[in-house]
């Protein structure tokens, strides 16, 4: 992967790598942690057996009739903005919804969360931010707080980190797995609020070498019909509360879809044959859904103001950006053609902005999109 | 608090707060954030809906016929001196054991287990010893590993942080609440492995001023009957493997006792009382267990030899070693008096060094120890 001097200049294309993040070194030192894991010593049929399932969204195990469904993840780099800024007020938020979007992407209502906060020194300003973030965190997710840490590591830690872990369950045999995915299945996106909680890397880059100011107004009109932003000042919207807004928590409308497809509503929850959660890696999440099936977004939802001038002020080119950003679309659904118009009906009724963005084909395992350049044949 | 200025000399008693934490400032810091957070929004009788518990090792939560559990936390600084040696095959299991641990003292079984890694760059090496260490983790704790997450935050954490979350379970009725503790309950004290993962402040800091060397064999003689040091080198054990000794899992053999005596043993479940996790705080933690109810250990467990090393070492008063250290002890059982008799042969015949080291009072709130000085009237 091409690497960029941090020092290298805005003429140069920006993209993930020269951010620092170097995403093969990631995934070999994840590969060297898995490779060292053995299997489990709970048997199948016991609380807490593993259920083997693709794409990895969310860890499943057995409980009697049921199944529980672990999900862990942090805020990552978007902190650090959030922290030079002194506004910790969506942290909560975001660190909750990649748990629980992680969730919803197996079929499990979220039901719990715990948080693990570290930071150099206690500051009981900041900690009764993150109260009130995760308190309504809880509120939008629908979760128990049911328990967390608070550690001062100041040899570890030099600002706040923040993670949690969110707990789900689903009945036997409806977890959405996506095995049931077939070429000719619809593609409904959901949008996003904004930048979410992946990519900041990148975003802290462009921002610094672009000279723009957080505490200004966005240099761009932020003004979107599918998302508000959340703002802890009057006026318009600076450029740190745009880039700042909280991710999206799914659980409304998401939850609600899988409990009527479960019940009486006019669709089946076997209808629903994957679920994707948009984080990084952007659109080449899709991949982790189905061996050998392909996504053709044809139709895709608008792009967020954010992201297109990130684009422009950084250089970064189509493909970089849709495969380190959501681009507008924070979670897509797969749903079976017949029972597509039903659902994205129902999902319209709740959420602004949802769309038909495309539909499964069978000319192989990638990604298209409207958008040139856009190509990704793996995750 | 007693404050010395990090270069005080060794001829000043060392106590936990000169080593750098302040427990006033977390207990503030901590506050704030609970103060922040507000009632769930999940109805009793739901999934997921909270369940009330004095003490707060484990959050319950409902889950139809059973509850669940989930407990969060980290290893904290004892990473540093792994991090020091590069040796992190124990610091999984650390992390395991201060979760897992923490569950069994409301009588949940764990079931599965998610890590937390974070790291200023991914490091292969570093993370196959982590997987390995987390592998071995699961296979004491008997859980499967579920899921992980490991970020990349060079701007926030300087060398590796690890925490975790894992999850129990227990049938509805059945959880150890501290409720039912009474006076002349028997207190029967299970032996640590050494220091576990609390006090490495001062720890570092007494090792530092000593000019001891975490390479070279323990300046003491490391042997203990109860325990055995896990070395990655052979010889006598040095330091370093007597100061990173993983901590003890206390699963095997608590949750077979307490499916034992849920089943066919000749002792109930309604005869366990109370399981206190001996962690930060040492011994004052038997306060969270009854609000009102005093504690008298008055044959305490054979303090383990690198405790004795580092009072004489750093000159610590025996009450700040009982509030900082487990001592020797890393589980209390407070079991009602006539079941006490089978239940500590039960546990003798499956863990060496389980012993009855005291009982419960009705002489005020408060905890009382044979050492002398060693008395606690507030957690």
């Amino acid at each position: 992967m091409k690497r960029v001097a941090v020092d290298g200049s805005m003429s140069e294309p920006m993209d993930y790598a020269s951010a620092g993040v170097d995403i093969d070194l990631e995934g070999s030192a994840v590969a060297s942690l898995i490779g060292a894991l053995t299997t489990s010593v709970r048997p199948p049929g016991t609380p807490g057996a593993p259920v083997d399932l693709p794409g990895g969204f969310g860890g499943l195990i057995e409980f009697g009739e049921n199944l529980l469904a672990l999900a862990t993840d942090g805020v990552g780099s978007k902190l650090q903005i959030a922290t030079s800024l002194k506004q910790w007020g969506g942290v909560g938020i975001d660190c909750m919804a990649m748990n629980v979007n992680d969730l919803l992407c197996v079929g499990a209502e979220p039901i719990a969360f715990v948080d693990y906060v570290a930071v150099p020194k206690p500051d009981p300003a900041v900690h009764a931010a993150l109260g009130a973030s995760l308190a309504e965190a809880c509120r939008q997710a629908r979760v128990t707080l049911a328990g967390g840490e608070t550690a001062s590591l100041p040899g570890i830690v030099t600002e706040l980190d923040l993670s949690g872990t969110a707990l789900g369950w689903l009945p036997k045999g409806e977890a959405i797995t996506g095995e049931h995915l077939a070429e000719g299945d619809v593609l409904i996106g959901l949008p996003s609020s904004g930048i979410h909680s992946n990519g900041y890397s990148l975003v802290r880059r462009i921002v610094e070498h672009s000279g723009a100011d957080y505490t200004q107004p966005a240099p761009f009109e932020a003004t979107h019909p599918h998302r508000d932003v959340v703002q802890w000042q009057e006026g318009v919207p600076t450029l740190g509360e745009v880039v700042l807004n909280p991710t999206r928590i799914y659980c409304d409308p998401v939850v609600d879809l899988l409990q009527a497809a479960r019940g009486d509503a006019s669709f089946d929850i076997a209808a629903i044959h994957g679920i994707c959660h948009i984080t990084g890696g952007g659109l080449s999440n899709l991949l982790r859904l189905h061996p050998t099936l392909g996504w053709n977004i044809d139709t895709p939802l608008p792009v967020l103001p954010e992201f297109v001038w990130l684009q422009q002020t950084g250089g970064v080119e189509n493909r970089e950006m849709y495969r380190t950003f959501n681009m507008g679309m924070g979670m897509v659904l797969a749903v079976e053609s017949e029972a597509a118009p039903a659902v994205l009906a129902w999902l319209q009724d709740r959420m602004t902005g949802v769309a038909m963005v495309g539909h499964v084909t069978d000319e192989g395992h990638g990604v298209k999109h409207a958008v040139e350049g856009v190509e990704f044949s793996h995750y």
